[in-house]
C-alpha cells in the first residue's frame, strides 16, 4: 500500500524510518527476543531506551542537568489542571497569568481558576485568535505565581516567534505541545514545557515535561502522588509503569531529528515548507490565509476559500488525491494544513500544485 | 531473531498475531494508507478502531449497556487516587472499605486516605500476604460508600477465586489490572473494574475501566474535568486525545481472545498452565510455592528454592536458556514465573523441564 500525504493535526505523520524501526522493535527490540510493547519496563532493554530516549532529548535541545525530562501520561488536558494544583493553589495572594490565544489556553484558564486567582495578561478572542498578542496588548500581574502561555495553537495556526516578555523572575511555563522540537529553543528561559508527544515527538499517550528542577520542589506536598512532579523526577518516570512504547518511539524520533541536522535543521525545513503554502495563499484568487502575517504559525497552516462554498468540494477532491487530513477544526472550518517534523515538503507542494489546478480550473 | 519465553510480569507478552498485525498497522492501518500511530483521533479510521475495541470487550465479557467503557491514561496508580476523589471525598461521615492483600492495595489505601475515612475490611499482612483473607478473617464497616479489591496480586502470587462478599448495595470497585479477561467475569456485580492494560489486555500507558453509568454520575463534580469519569463517558473516551496505538492493540488482543474461544477458553487454558507448574512445585525437592494452595494465583506463580542460595543461578541459567523475566519482585525475593493470557503452554513446559533438570542435577 502506497502511503499517502497526511496533513493531520494530530495524531500526525511520522517520519517513515521511525516507523519501519517500530515494526521490528514490536516483534524484537534490539535483539533481545523480546518485543518493545512487551519489556517489563524495569528491565535493562527499557531501561535502555528510557535513558537513550532522555539523552537524545538533552542533546538535541540542550537540556541541562538543572531540569527533569519526565514522560507522563494524560496529555496536555492533564497538565492543566496539573501545574495549578501544584503551583498556584493554597498560595494566599498568588495570582497566576495566562496568554490567552485560543481553545488550549482557554481550557488551561479554566483549570487554573478552580485552584486559585488567574490574570488574563493578553487576549486575542476579540480578533477570533488571528494574532499572537503583542506586549503593548498585555499587562502582567505584579509577581505572578508563573506566566503559562501556548506557544502554538493548532486550532488558530497562530505560534509565538519568541516567548512572551513575562516580568524578570516570574516562572514561565509553556504548552508546547504542537511545536515542541521544531526549533531551536532556550529551556533555560521557561520553568517548565510541557507537551503531548502526538505531534512533533511520537504517539499519543505520553507527555514530554521538562521541567526545572527547583522549580518542581515548590510544587505543594498535599497532593496524590501521581499528581506531584517530584514523584516522576525522583523515579525517572518509573514510579508507575510508564508508557513504554511511546518513549520507545520518542527516542527515535529524537535520533532521526538529530539525523536530519538537529532542530535548527527542523527549523530550515519547516519555514521552507510554510513558506511554499504561504506564499501560494498571498497570490491566490482560490484561497487566503485567515492568521495575521506576523502570527502565522510554522505547523499548522489555516485557510479558507475565497468562496467559502467551494471548501467542501476542495476537501472531498484533495483527499481523492491522497491529499488526506486538511479539513479545518469544527470550530473555525476551512482547510487546515499541519505540516509538522516529519511532514515532507513533497506533500507540501503536491498540495500547492492541487491548488493551483483548482484556482486555474476556476478561472 | 527468535523469540523467547517472556515470564514477565507487566509489561508482559502479547500474542504474536496482534504484533504481525500491528507491524502491519503501523505503516498502514486497514488500508488507509496512514499508520495506526498518525491517524487522527476524530478520524472515521480510528473512531472505526474505537467503536471495534469497545464492541469486542463488551461481547467478550458481556458487558451490559447500563455500563460505560473507558480507555485512559495513567495507570491504576491514578485510579488509587481518582476513586476516593470521585466517591468518598467530601461526604459527610462516609467509609470506604479497603481488602488490604499486598503493595498495590496498600497504594491505594493511601491514596484513599487523603480524601476520607478508610476501613481496612480485611488484611494478610501478618502472613506477608500469602492468602486471600476469607469471609470470616474480614469485617465491613456499615453501609461502606464502596468496597474496593485487587483481584490478583502479581508481587505475592495471590488471586481472588471470586468477589469478596461485600455488604448488600456497596459498590464494589476491583483494580483487575493483572487478571481482566483471563477468565468470565459477571460484571454486573460490580460497580466499577478497572485495570491497567498492560498485562493481559495490551501495551502500558492505557487503562481499561468499565464503570455503571449510574454509579459514576454519583462522582463528585468539583474536581478537574479530566478526573472525573463522566467527562470520558460523556465523550466516549475522547474528552482529549486518547492513547490510540493501545486501543488498537486492545482490540486485537480482545479480537485474539475471541478466536480462542473467549474468556471461558482462556480460563481452561490459564489453569492448564498454572497446573503445570504448581505441580512440579508441589512434588520438586528444588523448589517450592509460597502461596497458600487456596489462594494461589493462575496468572504469577511464586516460588523459591528449598536452598534460597540456589536463586540467582537459577535464574542467570534459565535466563541464558531463553525463560526470560523469572526474577521474583524485589519486595519478596525468589522466582516468579507470570503466565498471563498471551503466554504459551510450550514455554510453562519448557521452565518445569528446566526445574526438573536442575533438580536432577542436585540430587
Amino acid at each position: 500500500m502506497t502511503r499517502i500525504y497526511n496533513f493531520s493535526s494530530g495524531p500526525a505523520v511520522l517520519p517513515e524510518p521511525v516507523l519501519r524501526r517500530a515494526q521490528e522493535a514490536i516483534w524484537d527490540l534490539d535483539g533481545t527476543g523480546i518485543g518493545v510493547l512487551e519489556h517489563s519496563h524495569r528491565g535493562k532493554a527499557f531501561m535502555a531506551v528510557l535513558e537513550r530516549t532522555e539523552a537524545r532529548l538533552r542533546a538535541l535541545a540542550g537540556i541541562p542537568d538543572s531540569y527533569a525530562v519526565l514522560f507522563l501520561q494524560g496529555g496536555a488536558s492533564t497538565q492543566f489542571f496539573q501545574v495549578p494544583m501544584s503551583f498556584l493553589a493554597g498560595r494566599d495572594g498568588a495570582t497566576a497569568d495566562y496568554c490567552h490565544t485560543g481553545i488550549w489556553s482557554k481550557k488551561a484558564i479554566a483549570e487554573a481558576r478552580r485552584f486559585g486567582a488567574v490574570h488574563v495578561a493578553c487576549s486575542s478572542e476579540a480578533d477570533q485568535f488571528r494574532h499572537i498578542p503583542a506586549a503593548a496588548e498585555t499587562t502582567w500581574s505584579s509577581a505572578p505565581a508563573y506566566v503559562h502561555f501556548t506557544s502554538n495553537n493548532t486550532i488558530y495556526g497562530t505560534q509565538w516567534t519568541s516567548e512572551p516578555a513575562a516580568p524578570a523572575g516570574a516562572p514561565l511555563v509553556c504548552d508546547a505541545s504542537s511545536d515542541i522540537f521544531s526549533r531551536p529553543i532556550d529551556v533555560t528561559k521557561y520553568a517548565m514545557i510541557y507537551a503531548g508527544a502526538q505531534k512533533n515527538l511520537g504517539p499519543s499517550g505520553v507527555t514530554l515535561v521538562i521541567i526545572r528542577k527547583d522549580f518542581l520542589e515548590t510544587g505543594s506536598r498535599d497532593l496524590p502522588a501521581m499528581l506531584q512532579y517530584r514523584t516522576h523526577a525522583g523515579e525517572q518516570s518509573m514510579f508507575n509503569t510508564p508508557p513504554t512504547f511511546g518513549i520507545y518511539i520518542i527516542g527515535e524520533v529524537a535520533a532521526w531529528i538529530a539525523e536530519q541536522g538537529g532542530l535548527a535543521a527542523m527549523d530550515e525545513r519547516n519555514r521552507a515548507k510554510a513558506k511554499l503554502l504561504y506564499d501560494y495563499l498571498d497570490t491566490s484568487r482560490l484561497v487566503r490565509g485567515t492568521v495575521r502575517a506576523d502570527s502565522r504559525s510554522l505547523m499548522n497552516v489555516v485557510f479558507r476559500c475565497v468562496d467559502e462554498r467551494l471548501e467542501p468540494e476542495l476537501v472531498a477532491r484533495a483527499t481523492a488525491r491522497g491529499l488526506d487530513g486538511l479539513k479545518g477544526h469544527r470550530t473555525v472550518g476551512g482547510m487546515r494544513a499541519s505540516l509538522y517534523n516529519a511532514f515532507p515538503i513533497e506533500g507540501v507542494r503536491a498540495l500547492v500544485d492541487f491548488l493551483r489546478e483548482l484556482e486555474a480550473e476556476r478561472s
